[in-house]
């Protein structure tokens, strides 16, 4: 406990270093927000400022602290919440001061509280509207702050219209200090992390694809670490994770990169909803791609003897799509248009391949002992070299699991292992015991393949859909990819 | 435009009447902060209150709308960091004004702007760490503010003392003011709303799995029009959807859940972290019903012909799933443990008639011509109503299909319909030319059907391991049951 104390400064320091090294942008972003402030504070720190603006600094700090964010359309669309907020509870509260002041005083109280609770109520049941959450809720937070602000100063203060007056322009300072620190001094643009995340996904897909088929594949008798596989299966996981889980992050990247004024020189808008609707198309792409994954994890597996049959056309099948899937990203990276003329043919071949393996091995669905036995004889024949044998393969495998299952079961308290064994769990028993067709998990995995190919059509339909939309470059040969 | 612009009061009126009825808490919700802030007002408004606190009313204003959230965890969590934030920052900048006073006042303004300027830059970029990002990003917003606050005031202002002291009063009123709202009228629960969303969550999961089980075996010859099929679809895809998107969200809540006294009395922690542990377990057996339901949406379909077949066993599979997954949903729902036994047997049955009726039919996956014609001609023997044969079905599909392309492309811009000519998307093509197995789809769909058995026991160890973490009550016989 002690040790674990003494060491949080350095590891702590060790992750911030890690961190700023991650994405350099950070850092500048913290220096960026620093200056603007420091900035600020001169209005208050420099006499002659602070005669002007001064007694009203407090506004424009808590104005950076606030809109200044990472993004430069992040910046913007605060900014501009912030702004809008301000003026219509300003007009709000004039109009409502203009009503009041044809009331007595005694009424006038009454009356500015009634409001308060009016707006009040109004306000925050609007920031449950999806529409006003996702665009506009940081503006009504302000709007309702301000127009609080101003209708109580106007109760006791006179002249309301220099406390607006000096707040509007305070709030217009820091938000010009932010805008100027956000969109000329060293930009991020959500638009780029948007186009990059798009780009980082496709290739994250290609990799796991890649690595799943050449796992379902290895040998894993044959000196694979236990510690290796586990890393490689992290990174696949990741892979997948980071596609799956992008929808929030996707919407919030587009909807400020929509803020950004840097892509629509041309007249007409970046078509950034695209990325989003392309995310989606991966993200179904993804589903398949981690039911492929499951064929893995599957409680049931074909025999590697019957998969070795099939490696290579699967392989070949696999490694177009990834080989697509890649090109993808590169054309998308490269903001040039998709040419997919080279890749229908090879995966046109590799699919006819896969058709005619599977047709040639017809006895395989059968699912009898036979069908294993003469897979057996005929793997027997075609390598001589002494690998393990099929009824071998399929104890140890069996024997792995129920040795898992043991160290499971023994971690847990006494109080679930009683009841466990009371019940041993009811599908995995009955799923073993069972003989099913063993072929029918590789019949699957083959499936899933195929129906990847299918689904990969929509993601090159959407993403020449998104290259038509942004004018990207057509394609120029090969000289121009990385 | 105009008919489009003068209804829009009325359809904004029906929305918001609308998200107010599917779930009043929000209207409840609005009257809170409503209420909240008219108190403070009072606090301004009242003459002999107003001597006391008045002038920094305005503070407290800011503490309601900012703190009081929607349920009482996130309330908690907020004000706890804005307290924590408050006072950090107080002490932080005593010690700073402590060391500033040292200094002359030429060299204080230089070290009271280097001072705003570190602390911006360490603050802004601490709230990158991902643990500080997730559990006070608030308060480090609070830090900071505060702090510059404080420091910039006491270069001006003699006692800087008194302003801390008012302050720290006019916050912990606002803030006193939100937990009262909270935790005390009508208040809403993260760890409630938690808990029924993942009751939720497992119902979905059953009504898709059996909507999806029962269209893929569905004659859809038979008068089902196009719309039903497309809301059921619709349907589908909102269970899935909601239970695949539901990282984010489970994660907030848990995390607001662990700031909530209400389920902790028995002085251990309610285990809310076992809540998005299996929420992540749910999205795994998702993707596999994903996966299931894209057999449905595949290019290559197994005949219906070859379908009936199998569909009693498959049937009889996808009800047990679900008649477990809906008696997790009960159980959960009711707090009370989950008693599995009933369920295996039923589901063992299931898989073995599964199994058998595979096997019954060796010859179903030659997919060649001849086991087409064979099964052709079983279906006739067997029913002998006069359904539409297999050569019809499958012309049938394929033209709906090639329709369907024709229409999309006819939609599409003539810059791309030129390159569409050239080059017909290749992979689909390539797909219908082959002559796969027909019966590899349905071998895809029957594994993915004890695959999604085999991650059911990984769900209901889940669900089990939160009974047992969270003392659920034992089950007690059917009559609890709702």
């Amino acid at each position: 406990m002690m040790i674990k104390f003494r060491k949080l400064p350095a590891s702590a320091c060790k992750t911030l270093w890690k961190m700023g090294r991650e994405d350099p942008r950070r850092v500048i972003h913290g220096l960026k927000v620093a200056a603007a402030l420091t900035i600020v504070s001169f209005l208050y720190l420099l006499e002659p400022l602070f005669e002007g603006f001064g007694k009203n600094a407090m506004l424009a700090f808590m104005t950076v602290v606030v809109v200044l964010e990472f993004t430069a359309g992040a910046t913007l669309c605060k900014g501009f919440n912030r702004g809008l907020g301000t003026l219509c509870a300003s007009s709000l509260a004039f109009f409502i001061e203009f009503v009041a002041e044809k009331t007595g005083q005694k009424c006038r109280a009454a009356f500015v509280g009634a409001s308060v609770f009016v707006i009040g109520f109004m306000a925050t049941y609007l920031r449950f509207v999806p529409y006003i959450k996702k665009n506009c809720d940081y503006g009504v937070l302000i709007f309702l702050l301000t127009f609080i602000l101003i209708t109580l100063s106007s109760y006791r203060v006179e002249n309301v219209l220099n406390i607006v007056r000096e707040r509007l322009y305070t709030i217009g300072i820091g938000c010009s200090i932010c805008l100027l620190m956000s969109l000329l001094i060293l930009p991020n643009w959500s638009g780029e992390d948007l186009h990059s995340s798009t780009v980082c996904k496709l290739e994250q897909l290609a990799r796991s694809i890649e690595a799943c088929v050449s796992d379902y594949f290895k040998d894993k008798d044959i000196g694979v670490k236990e510690e290796e596989a586990e890393t490689s299966r992290n990174l696949l996981y990741r892979g997948y994770r980071e596609v799956l889980d992008s929808k929030s992050s996707d919407e919030t990247l587009a909807h400020f990169a929509s803020w950004e004024p840097r892509f629509s020189r041309n007249c007409h808008k970046y078509p950034w909803h695209l990325y989003v609707k392309l995310g989606g198309v991966l993200r179904r792409f993804g589903y398949v791609a981690v039911a492929l994954h499951g064929c893995l994890e599957s409680e049931i597996q074909t025999p590697r003897s019957i998969r070795y049959i099939f490696q290579d056309p699967c392989t070949q099948v696999a490694t177009e799509v990834t080989k697509a899937l890649t090109e993808l990203a590169t054309s998308l990276k490269n903001r040039r248009r998709f040419c997919p003329d080279m890749l229908s043919d090879h995966l046109h071949k590799a699919l006819q391949d896969l058709d005619t393996a599977i047709k040639s091995q017809p006895r395989l669905f059968l699912g009898s002992k036979s069908a294993n036995n003469m897979l057996v004889n005929w793997k027997n024949d075609k390598e001589t070299s002494p690998r393990v044998t099929l009824p071998s393969v399929k104890s140890d495998i069996s024997a792995i699991l129920s040795e898992l299952r043991h160290k499971k079961i023994a971690k847990r308290s006494k109080d679930s292992e009683e009841r466990k064994q009371l019940r041993p769990t009811p599908s995995k028993l009955a799923i073993k015991s069972l003989e099913f067709s063993e072929a029918l998990p590789f019949a699957s995995f083959a499936s899933l393949l195929v129906e990847m190919v299918a689904r990969l059509d929509l993601v090159i339909e959407q993403v020449e859909e998104l290259g038509n939309a942004a004018n990207f470059k057509e394609f120029q040969g090969k000289d121009d990819v990385v």
